[in-house]
């Protein structure tokens, strides 16, 4: 398979868009990132997105889009992992520059949540989990994640407050970002204070739902100068999944699928942990950003939490994360998040990433459905 | 791209199956697909569904899937695409193993509608259309049809009874189809005095909703034979789309999308309409299999509706549809259909089409989403 490289990324600000559609979310993101890369047609849309169905009364969305983006006629499809299909999205674009079928493909991932009632919200996010042994029994989406915390908490004697960092540093680099939802830094004593809303897990452990869309356009690593002064390089595209309800799994607290696709996109990529510059990881909740941490090398098991303590992935530490935002800053359109991700990436690597940012080569993307059941990981390469 | 085979088939029936779950039908067909294909594992699982959120309250299928599967672990996402879903899963998995990713993947469409209040299920279904500007403004997607198929009546001067032989072939081939939802044949005068559902579609011009599962195992052309005695080849696999909705086409009457993927897939396989010995067309309502027949070079415009009427549709006839009783006598499911319409492909063209059994080498499937506005169009040849 041939090289694959980004030359156009656009994304709209993660809002509660109630004067938006969600087709003119998702427009506004393709179009900017069709200025990006100096194009005005690509060969196939391929739209990341989990509750369009449910939330907004539209499926088909693919071809919606396609249709309202001016681009009629090219291959549109929808694809779907919960909170992961923004990086499904991604790898099945991926799939399609790789494997030469198409030169010049959009991703887009886009999510409409906030112009309904929170309670349909809650229902539609459980069908992240198992819905008849998870859902159906009670389980809200943050109730499962705050069992995986409640029992990190107990098994290797950590306090909810160790925790705060994430956040912390979320809130922190999301204030620079003007795309993203919260611009206000958060304290250890508002952290700490916050309302409970699953025990353990209070608002600012959480990530907000929000509406937002974002898009990257796609094309062969050879003709990338063509469109791109600062191309960068997908280099390793892997997926992996694991049970979809957290009783089934052996070890809950090791999130396996995210642990296997970060291994073999390292294989592929030929790179270990040490070599990741910045990582753009799953924090839709604080529990998440510390397996995902341990599931992908950089901390060991129950110790991720102290790379938060000791400010190990603050912009200036030894590995950044969440460095625009995050889940938990930028905020987290479910189906469009992994997008995001990507986008910011592409930012950082192409030295774009304003106040925010790294000096970088080599960045990671993980984006994760429902309770780390799907896990597809990217490593980007930056032109410089 | 290397060539991709078809090494195994699966499917359960299409029935109100009120006592099996969605899980539980997909796993049925998988299991007998891989049993078929003589293998125990695969790198990856794509599924095509439409709606599982809306009427089961499950996304995240296709980990779900493969978890139930016994197959935990690999790469598992759901394709979208209406009622093309089928169809546009087994593009992914074609994909997937053309560009050399993958050596053995797992197709399977799955939809079970019948189990829950049947307002909701024609909601749902009218999510194919605009939601904005279509079902919002009160039409449904019968009713959707139901405009294209009155203005075909008045601008070719056909009558509702010219469309009698789609169902009457449909019904005659599905009798002996055990997969099949119908096994009882119409007559013209049924058809014609049938209960009126949205003028002038009858309840024997449209297709069954139901619950079902297909599924086919794919491997690269040059294995094949290591697996599979008799492996037929995915020669070509194109898609285009339309404008979502129907009051934004120059000509409604005319399919452009079915036009346009099939042209690039007579272009891929090199061969032209005349060569097709059998076409598993997307007959959700008879006029969407006259129009498919024109938009796929079959008919001239406004002819369609003649083939059914001479017989020319029938398992003896010069392009035998439905040959397992298509959309209207097998049922429709909505996003397993198009994965249906290959496993019956591949049993024409493995000569295991029991009665129903057309010499062939050559056959083509379509899956379509919307009034049209995504077609997936697969060629397959057969071993003999």
């Amino acid at each position: 398979m041939r090289g694959v490289s980004i030359i156009g990324i656009g994304q709209t600000e993660v809002r509660e868009h109630w004067e938006r559609s969600l087709r003119e979310l998702a427009v506004a993101s393709i179009t900017a990132a069709l200025d990006d890369a100096g194009v005005d047609r690509a060969d196939a849309l391929y739209v990341g997105n989990m509750l369009s169905g449910e939330l907004t009364g539209q499926e088909h969305l693919a071809t919606l889009i396609a249709d309202f983006a001016g681009l009629q006629g090219i291959e549109a499809l929808k694809v779907e992992a919960a909170c992961g299909s923004g990086g499904a999205a991604v790898r099945i674009g991926y799939l399609a520059v790789a494997s030469g079928l198409h030169d010049l493909v959009i991703v887009t991932g886009v999510e409409k949540m906030t112009d309904c009632e929170s309670d349909l919200v809650t229902e539609a996010l459980a069908m992240a989990g198992d819905g008849d042994y998870e859902a159906m029994q009670g389980l809200s989406f943050v109730a499962l994640n705050a069992l995986l915390m409640r029992r990190y908490m107990h098994e290797y004697g950590v306090s909810h407050e160790d925790f705060a960092g994430f956040s912390i540093n979320a809130h922190r680099n999301a204030v620079r970002n003007p795309y993203a939802m919260f611009h206000r830094p958060i304290t250890w004593e508002e952290f700490r204070s916050a309302r409970m809303i699953s025990d353990p897990i209070n608002l600012l452990d959480s990530s907000p739902v929000g509406d937002g869309a974002a898009t990257v356009v796609l094309c062969p690593e050879e003709k990338a100068k063509k469109f791109c002064p600062t191309p960068v390089t997908i280099i390793a595209s892997a997926t992996a999944t694991d049970t979809i309800a957290l009783h089934d799994r052996d070890d809950p607290l090791f999130l396996q699928a995210a642990h296997e696709s970060a291994q073999k996109a390292y294989l592929q990529a030929g790179v270990s942990p040490e070599d990741i510059e910045i990582f753009e990881l799953h924090d839709a909740f604080t529990i998440m950003a510390a397996l995902s941490l341990e599931a992908c090398g950089f901390a060991d098991k129950g110790r991720g939490v102290e790379l938060a303590k000791d400010g190990e992935i603050s912009l200036e530490g030894k590995i950044p994360i969440s460095t625009m935002g995050g889940l938990k800053g930028r905020g987290h359109p479910v189906g469009a998040t992994g997008v995001y991700q990507i986008v910011e990436l592409v930012q950082q690597l192409r030295g774009k990433a304003g106040a925010n940012q790294v000096e970088s080569h080599l960045g990671m993307a993980q984006s994760i459905g429902g309770t780390g059941a799907t896990a597809i990981t990217h490593i980007l390469q930056g032109p410089n």
